[in-house]
């Protein structure tokens, strides 16, 4: 079976114990997790041959990042090694009315270095079905940028499906390029949006007062694009959302469940954990009503799931859309 | 005071810290408990003599699980020590629509390999006030459950009233015997029942669309029994349950109050924290109203507790049933 | 500017983890704090020049605990080294219908043995433009009585606005005199009182059906009085209360905002957290109402915080206040 | 077999993990000993029937403290409840040059307040074969004292053998007497007393420049004493220190062998390991070599064991009197 | 590049925490290893392609384990998947005279229930230029002596070298044949033997006085064996040992450099990392001198890692054995 | 009494806990260090008073990092707050003979950015006895060797006494400037000078056999410069070195005792320590041997201490210097 090829940065994740505040902490659990890379381990736990490329500094952080996708058991046989920094991000975790607060620290990171020609595309492209990537890597410097370009044009010209989870983040786009400037010609040849109508927004310059409004202009100026979809979060406190999520295959908007996540442990990476159903369901062809419901579930549940990558089976996430084992205890 | 025994198998429970997957911990917490034994640390904490009988391994793990029991008081002086190994269950804490997960590995423990004429029970009944046994015990060996039966006998032989808590577990009886093979001879000297409509289906073939259906054809068949208990739990997530209790007494359909359960500590040993209630209750010759409020009140306080043994006092467990200090912070 | 100076006792605090009961831990989480002193640290962590004065034994637990002060930037160069132990608290951290306890062994503390002209009030008073006492300094010996009334004294005559947190501690009060014998002398030269409707009866024999009516009867009795605050809890559970306030303002009774606090980290030191909300506004000129919606967001955010001290910024509590990032992940 | 009985105070202990400061801490590790008590839990953990008596505050410390008495099969069935307060001490564990340091905060506890007629000696020591004793007792308060002196009276009138380990600790002592008004009348019915040199000078005014001296002349004054012994220890640094041990028979000095303690973990009950060692060799009726043998092991080993108490097995320290197992790793 | 394939059981290994002993533990730690595949994990940290072959139950537990050989870039496509069990073997960590002690709970495991024809031997020896085992496996079940001989047999076949350390348990072989039935079979086609002069009596009933004495009768018994090497540790305590090792080529005894272990972190698996470094070194075509020092400083590092796995790069081990680096803070 | 003043960056430091690798590690400790900055908290813990000057981003970190400071009483009033990130350092812990291993990731932090001008030195210098730099300073960027000199300029005109640590670190200087380019114009108005041979040839061309001849030229090189110092430091393991050091006074080369320290805790900021001291002892005017000697034992203390910074007192040092309580339980 063809592989799922996933490209971008990988950071070490520092994050406070239990809801201690960044001036409190005297320890920080340590993990190392990027967007894409959380899609890939997600794809890997649920049983479908995954990839993620990225670049590290050749030092013990870049030696455990590695390790920990391959414990995960994606494959790490493209990933290069070369000077500068890992990234690193901090998180508090928030409760209640007091916010979660990320803090990064990822400039220089030996990823932003990254050039094209660096990475063989079409060797690796060759033993792929499908190419995912995210708006942060353009946003991070030309160089990833490039690459990213390099990437998803090498995937279509080996037949590979690509998406796209078009993530705007106004902190990043700082090398003097803005979204706007390079996101259109990567959406371009992405079969696959995930986007909300502010990304849309800022990254294309569409507008609509629906996600079915946007979602008609958005093909209409994407032509390639075949689905476009995205979470909505309601945001009751830091510890309670809701979660569901929409689907425009191009002819309807299909809902998801709504779920009530009310005790959260852990929502950074739930986005991913959702993009990585969008995927699943895709590749097992499975309808978009089906596909929507598989992927909110197993964002549902990442929200259960402390750290960034949600190690949940496709059979935990079944039984979930089916309403089975809520609440059990499975003995 | 003559003291409560319980029988049966206590295991090393090895759990995942905070709300961790079984792949992703590095470190288990450690404690030793049982379903019996859990009845008699509770009754002893609420200031009764219990005396808990078993079979350990005879090295540190025995040796620790004995501590464990010694430490709240129970009596140990009848536990035998010999070959083989301690039963270990491993549980993963779940949360929201995450289940808790229990991996069970106590095939061919110490206590498997009891054998009928080990323990000199008329010596212990003597002292005895009330026995109390599982459906678990008679599942796991025929040695195991000749010992229950001999252990039944003798109390009654003795004077002393029997519990039973018919907990039928699917997993278990895999020594060639079926539960309603075995269970009705061990019902039928029992004086005290706690069992849901599907135990009693499952352990006696008596079936009923409700409790009190159910309970009236049970106590023809078993006309010892004088009380028919059970817990009623809804489950809404792995962290949010409510419980509330019913009781037949023979005559009628007593129902407790109901509790709202909306951040579950550790919900292992609730149904055990029910039963100590109850038995506790009618060793002080409560009404059945006060009994069954007392035991749902003790299991809903359990919830509130790490580990599987229900560390509250009866004055706590009063409180709440009068409503008392719920919320309070007490200097 | 002048400094808001404080006085009172510091303790060190022995908490469970997690939700553990005391006869479980073999662990305590320790820290230093105490009612006033949390005030102060709350206070320059919005910013405002604080300083706080009390005895501690001339120990390294005294030592730390200063350090704990001078960490979140509290003056501490009044603090006096002597003799004698340090005050302890336990706390146990209820969950549900479990409450939160807590033990004191606090008697004979190097602050209970503080004695009249120990301290050179006037000194400290010439820099000060705010001083806070709590109920809790004179219940603990005639000594802390005497030194409070001194300290209070000095204010004044210094021009300082001074603030009572009138705080009944049945508990305390051991010394031979009731708090009816100490306090009325003390509140009759506080400006600013934090009570409620059972502080004003058990402190100065004030009762009244509302708040309103008893802080009318009550600022008749202490004329010198010009606010009267208190904070409104409502307890579903340990983990689970709804949290207001209400100030009388001689006129009239402004009522703030109620917040739904689902998920209590710690609610140990929210009353104090209110209080520094309280007096932040009145320094920074505020209306009541803006005062009174600062220092109960203060107190709501306190709940989502570990440990005695509001570790919260100004900016932090105003965005709740305007009800924004609740439940966002800021980055 | 008839009971060894214990009897002193129990203190919590709060030491710092690993090699932090008092200063440096935010978590201590707790667990409840004292010096008596320490040998009996010893005592039980070789297998003979120990009691230990002492007087608790009435709360969860208190029942803590029982309860970690239990846990090791040591009967409490005499313990006092009352008022007042648990004695606490606070540990911080030294390294290589810098020195362990113990901050004791043990005054006006429940034991403290013991007095003459609370316990019923006479039934206790119609079980007894043993009872022991330390100088800490006497030096805490008169009440201490005088139930001390009761104790050691009932002993010797039900036949039991008494032993004292007189511990001269200079910074106790506070309630008005000094040792040498206090102890002459308790190591006057001692059989068997460990001291060394300066606990003879300190506590009974006899001075000698070698053991051997300063034996004789104290079995002279005092003529019951049979056995005089102490360890002699090398402190290289905190972490390493060599222990040996001698025992003045009546007739001669018998020295122990001396063990190399490279890797310190802890070495607070040692002296206490010591006692329950000669204690056991002594019931056991062995040879004064055979004694001081197991005694200095059963010493030197409590130094590899987390904790104030000797959770060694008769067979582990005979194995390290016989030279065998060291350094092996046992399966 | 072929593989170096190993094949044996993995056990789930539970330590408790610093020095602590096993009855004083609430926490474990967790980790996965097994002789076989600590050699596998350390040659694939060496930067040699490894693959482990083992049986699992199909349970999160084997997922775990092999999670923990992808993580360090072991091969696990081979490994099955069944019914039962993980072994698992409990640690208690010795200092200084307290010996450190295994608890094996290993029956009945999914490994040892392996049966001939389960793995396709062939197709895994193609790849292989090495296969090694050890005399734990032929020790655990029939099934799994078969296997190895399955494995062995494959190997010799397809022109791998074989390698087999010769561990002789006492504990292990209680399936009805002794190590003398089995082993010899074993050895007959075994390249490189790790075997001291006990192992070799009790495998091979083959005696002798000196290591070279041994090894010459141990040659001419099995003529395919080229080379026999062992470590020798000189145990001060369980803190402090020295190790050394030596090699006989078929013609002389050759020697390596001893070090000294003074602060000893872990040293279980040490024997394993000595095996993996003489792999190395043979694959790498070194000098029998410079693999024994190799080796030898493998082993040594070893006892400076904590877990069962020898996470040392080739660099590291260079540099010890050139005596570089030793005392270093590497900036 | 006027302060000492030192200047330098202070980062985030990272340890993996125990000895746990880097790879291993899923918790790292964290505290804010830096050289300069040790000097300042050691000289604040052991009486005198101290006042830290850097620059940090303006975020949590840069907050927390100040706060670390304020604790252990050092004046922050002149620290700046900018843009950019904080540096950060990874040290992993080594053990016998694996190497200890520091990874820095310090580029572009507040503290490099700093500029001329950024700070009114003569505003600080007013209020200084004596100010302290390291070589580490000037080898981050130009505007850090040019706030350096800045710095030193003032601190001469104000009558200030200037000590610098010659601490040479290959790794850094990547901006365009060797050691030796800048270093002499700062040494030349630096009264105090602590360096080894090797550091003296890198930063100023001054080579020598010994210290003797290598600070005699040294001196004739940079007048100004009254002492030379450093510490002796034998590796023979990551766990076990020995410390001396020595002065040249201008006439003599004086040396200290020499520490065996055989359970290293910490051997990160030993220099500081010893800087620390010398600093200590010259100010107090104190011999040249009086003055190596607390300087030695303060460093020698460090190693047994936790973390970067050396929390012992002036009177724990002088007890080492006398040899008092060495290996001794202080109670």
């Amino acid at each position: 079976m063809k592989k799922i090829i996933t490209f971008g940065e990988i950071m070490m994740r520092l994050s406070t114990p239990g809801y201690l505040r960044f001036v409190q902490a005297d320890q920080f659990n340590v993990l190392y997790a990027g967007s894409e890379a959380n899609v890939a381990v997600s794809l890997s736990y649920l049983g479908l041959p995954a990839e993620h490329v990225t670049r590290f500094p050749d030092n013990d952080f870049g030696l455990a990042a590695t390790q920990s996708l391959k414990r995960y058991g994606v494959c790490t046989d493209h990933i290069l090694y070369g000077d500068e920094r890992i990234g690193v991000y901090f998180l508090e975790n928030g409760s209640m009315q007091r916010s979660s607060t990320i803090i990064y620290d990822r400039f220089d990171s030996a990823f932003a270095h990254i050039q094209p020609g660096m990475i063989d595309w079409d060797t690796i492209m060759k033993e792929a079905s499908w190419f995912h990537w995210t708006g942060i890597t353009p946003a991070l410097s030309q160089g990833a940028a490039d690459v990213c370009r390099e990437a998803i044009e090498s995937a279509r010209k080996n037949g590979a499906t690509v998406s796209g989870d078009i993530n705007y983040r106004r902190n990043l786009w700082q090398y003097g390029k803005s979204a706007r400037d390079v996101m259109p010609a990567l959406i371009e040849s992405t079969d696959v949006v995930v986007a909300g109508i502010a990304d849309m927004e800022n990254c294309a310059g569409i507008s609509g007062d629906t996600m079915e409004e946007a979602s008609i202009k958005f093909m209409k100026t994407f032509p390639n694009t075949k689905k476009i979809s995205t979470t909505i979060r309601k945001s009751i406190s830091s510890s309670h959302n809701k979660i569901a999520a929409v689907l425009w295959s191009g002819k309807e908007l299909i809902q998801s469940k709504e779920y009530d996540l009310t005790h959260i442990v852990d929502r950074v990476g739930s986005g991913d954990a959702f993009m990585a159903g969008l995927v699943y369901g895709m590749i097992k062809k499975w309808s978009d009503q089906q596909t929507i419901e598989f992927a909110t579930a197993a964002c549902a549940l990442k929200h259960a799931v402390a750290g960034d990558v949600n190690l949940v089976t496709a059979q935990e996430i079944e039984a979930l859309v089916c309403g089975e084992n809520v609440g059990k205890l499975l003995r």
